[in-house]
């Protein structure tokens, strides 16, 4: 299982005293790039390489607050692999208590510089095992 | 059809060129509180009147990019209403070209300062029924 | 006078109950941005003619606490030119009550993509001149 | 010397492939508030104590660009202290290599949640004692 450490900054806080919901988004792709450093496939070497890979889709559930000083633990695991995209699901605890605090999913497509959609089996071989070998690893089952 | 029109700032970029993702969520919370205005019953008025109205859940899905300089138009509509809280659904199309760029759903719930849950239709009553009329308005069928 | 108007987003407050500090960087630079739209040299084409425009210092100082709801005007002005570089002053004040809430500064460099200063008279001598016209219309004196 | 390092995020980064200015006032806080955790005195009991402390002035001065993936290392300092309100400043170096990134300074007031100012040595006597510890510390000199 790989996981992301974040404390929670004054500055994510709205004025209702919790974190602001559109906080989230960056904490999953905080998560989400850790997530490649330790799968061995950073997302600067994507990028350096050539590649983008925009956010096709996002959600988020909000079960309990998160307040400033909090510190957050963020799981993350590969839901589904294709020959073009990505999905990663996110779990967000408490690090302190364990309480559930949210849980996220998002969708992830792969293009060069200049917009053209590339197939990741062909021209990303090596990032595309790694996404599979993530993508057995979680219990998502078979989709 | 009730709508908000927001220019794109250069700081909501990051270094693909395009609109940062976690922007939307920031959009649409400009576009509810415009549409809360519009409505009739203002966002500060709630929480003047002591309630806050905290995210439950929050989807977009991204269609095409959105760039600085960009103008885009976010309507919004009342895709559900119960005692205890209301959905929102978002379009997000392109001012000029009327290009769809994305959309989006986000989930509210209704509590005190305190986090004590309220019922609508028994302590909000008319915020309730305008909520009613833009539900009824909308082409979102009954829940 | 160039002044540009800015209604207070809820996702720009924090836990203080008032938009946090952070927040008035962005501020300005949207109205530098309207501001050079104004003064008929949008920043988007110093951009698509290959410069950009690195911030070289910003300061600002905050006098009484803007808040969700509030509408304030920020006013710019050009305080110095010189080849290379130029400086904008903003005041902002609450467009309802007309209370000074801030004052800042920005200083501006012009670079190519690949990081090379260039000669403002030399190589965007338009635009540079546009900057003088607005320097010289300015109460700053003389630099 | 008390200092607090940092992994730039993506979405921190702006179309021109570089840090967007504004975050730098969020390092610094989150530098400052490492620092008093460092200290001795967490930001977050001031709160739980009644105080708040708003940001009185900023001040950044960006010497070299600053990218995602890079760490950055924020050394803070206390520049001024007296009976209602202190001073840091903010050196942001390259982690890695050393290079000076930035410098900044802030001012900060410190009051009471219905906005009176507070006398730091009468009404915070242990905070104000490590503030001019801090100062005594720095190569500041005497204010």
């Amino acid at each position: 299982m790989k996981y992301y450490d974040r404390k929670i900054n004054y500055y994510e806080t709205d004025q209702m005293g919790i974190v602001h919901h559109s906080n989230y988004a960056r904490f999953f792709e905080e998560a989400r790039i850790s997530y490649m450093d330790q799968m061995g496939y950073p997302y600067e070497r994507l990028e350096a390489e050539g590649i983008i890979s925009p956010v096709l889709e996002i959600s988020c559930k909000f079960l309990h607050s998160v307040r400033f000083g909090d510190t957050v633990r963020i799981e993350v695991t590969t839901t589904a692999v294709s020959k073009v995209k990505c999905s990663f699901a996110y779990k967000v605890t408490d690090l302190a208590t364990g309480e559930l605090k949210a849980r996220g999913e998002s969708e992830h497509g792969f293009i060069t510089r200049d917009g053209k959609p590339i197939i990741l089996p062909k021209e990303k071989p090596e990032f595309y095992q790694l996404l599979l070998n993530e993508f057995e690893m979680s219990d998502a089952g078979i989709k």
